[in-house]
């Protein structure tokens, strides 16, 4: 065993009703937030019941709603501007992955000068952030558990994670209330990103006794659970299975980065604004099949978490069951897309592959195989 | 599934050498440490140790040494009236349960007017604390992981826990190569406990789907483990996995308590100083068969995580099938006294229950199972 560290300072809130007391649990971090809301938030009521909870404790806001599926570093900049225009001293994400990311970078750029890509590439390193508290309405990135975010340079097209303490929550408010009237897309692509988090940490190269428990543990409840909701988006039981999941994930990956899948996905992000979960859902087979051989305790481990009855397999054999186990946990949730179908075609690879290879370098690294560019290439070529 | 928080702001720092690091680890808190360091220290060249990479990062500390096996609240405000005199703001334990927890008391006692035993009984609110570092020379309590610290009062012989956030180690150093000299009967008791540890948190009524996992994974460590390392000292990859368990144990009571025998134990040891885990050990087998019927499917799990085959098994049978188990890995490490070999009498018998009753109530009523004082002389009887 490698020697590790470990640690998590956000207070996570877990259980259903829980969004009704933000007021109280953002009441002793400021006085004034910045609620940065998807528009998914208003129709549902979440964001009214959000302010009333904090009127009622006595917390001004101003709400924050401009942003788009990948978070633009351009409405970061902007939401920074509103904070400190509106001399606010708290941020509040209410949800999913982008609204969570957006709250985290604005709490970051509104305290800290300068463009920041500065931050994120390490050309310049921050002091402090204004508090932030989340509330995800999607099970999902993990963001609320976690040191990283992530923002797409429209200049650029890169897209890349600000990784660092400074963005811890302070608090975390997993409800599964927020995700009863989910569209089932939006049960399908987050709750697939759940399963690529907690794989991809746990056979990372920075994978440590303590995330790979995490990892599992995510594995099996989302491997049993999200099916659950999938089919009837009531279940009050299996959601919290499903956010407690969620959560687990993120914590791993804080520890653990993601691998091969998140590398190859980002710069799609990037340049295509291919959904996330649905970019990496289109690799997802050929990543398995050409990773497993490096890993085959891992893949076995993984295998059993799914539900495999591995008894009678040798490693080998129940760690390339795991291959099939993860497709058809991911057709039962119709996520099994092409890159094709999601806008990729080859006259992108030679962007692609250049970004994978140089953005993405560290996270690609993490993999217990790593690919050169052509064999890249014939990755990306074989999901078309 | 009910509500539940989670957090817990330790510093984790695994791994073999890693006390050699100490001072680096400690520089951020303070210029100036009360040194709380244990006998077994001393010839082992561990404070030797400590205090040269202390020296060698800027780090001036004071040694104190005077404590018991049951920490005495009257030596805690001793060593509290050391560290006011000595200018220290910083208090690093170096030892077993004992040093840690009056590191913890210490460096609460500090800075807080009056008796700790009004803290401990909710009487008076605490403020603050010195900033805590803790490195166990044992595993153990997992004392490192969490805001508890048990003390004796020598005046009335109760022995109770200070439960509170403010004395959660800033940072915590577990490194095996600690545990490589340690006699037999501190590998077998402090091992025992975190057994003790993790099962009682995972059948206690405050257990949270986060404290499940932590607890059973706690025990499919320690079940593993610390067989080998109780044959073989020297075994340095069971003892990262020992060590790995006693700190996620740690973490499980910090979130779930303990139960009945922890509630039957302390009265023992705040009147007859007998030895917690040995304690402990010798009423665990009839606890556990009062206490499995009341939550089948959890001591189901427990078997299954000490690595019996329940597979062909009724949850009935897998959950009584437990106690066998635990009976054999006790036996296994010589950890089955009688509480006559304790020193423990039935003319102790009414004092017992009445403190069990009285100062340990709230513990008790954590297990599945509460027994009246009939029931708890029933338990005290058959295993003297």
């Amino acid at each position: 065993m490698p020697t590790f560290d470990y640690s998590n300072p956000v207070k996570f809130h877990f259980g259903l009703g829980r969004h009704k007391q933000v007021g109280d649990i953002a009441h002793p971090y400021g006085k004034k937030a910045l609620l940065v809301a998807s528009d998914s938030s208003k129709p549902t009521g979440q964001l009214q019941a959000v302010q009333q909870s904090l009127t009622e404790a006595g917390v001004a806001f101003v709400v924050y709603d401009r942003f788009m599926q990948n978070p633009l570093s351009t409405l970061v900049a902007e939401g920074a501007q509103v904070a400190a225009d509106e001399g606010c001293d708290l941020v509040i994400g209410l949800g999913g992955g982008s609204a969570m990311d957006m709250a985290k970078g604005i709490a970051f750029s509104a305290v800290n000068e300068g463009s920041i890509w500065d931050y994120v590439f390490g050309r310049k390193v921050g002091t402090r952030a204004l508090p932030i508290i989340l509330i995800p309405t999607t099970a999902g990135t993990g963001s609320e558990a976690n040191r990283t975010a992530v923002f797409t340079n429209p200049e650029t097209n890169d897209k890349k994670g600000l990784v660092n303490p400074l963005i811890y929550p302070k608090a975390a408010i997993i409800d599964p209330e927020l995700m009863l009237t989910l569209p089932k897309r939006v049960i399908a692509g987050p709750g697939a990103d759940v399963l690529f988090h907690a794989l991809e940490s746990f056979i990372s190269k920075n994978a440590t006794p303590f995330s790979e428990m995490l990892s599992l543990r995510a594995i099996e409840l989302i491997a049993q659970n999200l099916p659950l909701v999938y089919d009837d988006v009531t279940n009050v039981a299996a959601w919290e299975n499903v956010t407690l999941a969620s959560s687990l994930a993120g914590m791993a990956i804080d520890c653990a980065g993601t691998t091969l899948p998140h590398a190859l996905q980002h710069p799609m992000g990037g340049l295509l604004d291919v959904v996330h979960a649905e970019g990496i859902a289109a690799i997802y087979k050929p990543f398995m099949e050409y990773t497993w051989p490096a890993a085959p305790e891992k893949f076995a481990a993984i295998a059993k978490a799914m539900g495999v009855d591995t008894r009678d397999m040798s490693q080998e054999q129940a760690a390339e069951s795991s291959v099939a186990a993860v497709h058809q946990f991911l057709t039962g949730i119709n996520m099994v897309p092409t890159l094709t179908q999601l806008g990729v075609r080859e006259e992108h690879f030679d962007w692609l592959i250049n970004n994978v290879l140089t953005t993405m370098k560290f996270v690609l690294s993490n993999n217990p195989r790593v690919p050169d560019g052509e064999k890249i290439r014939e990755i990306y070529q074989g999901c078309l």
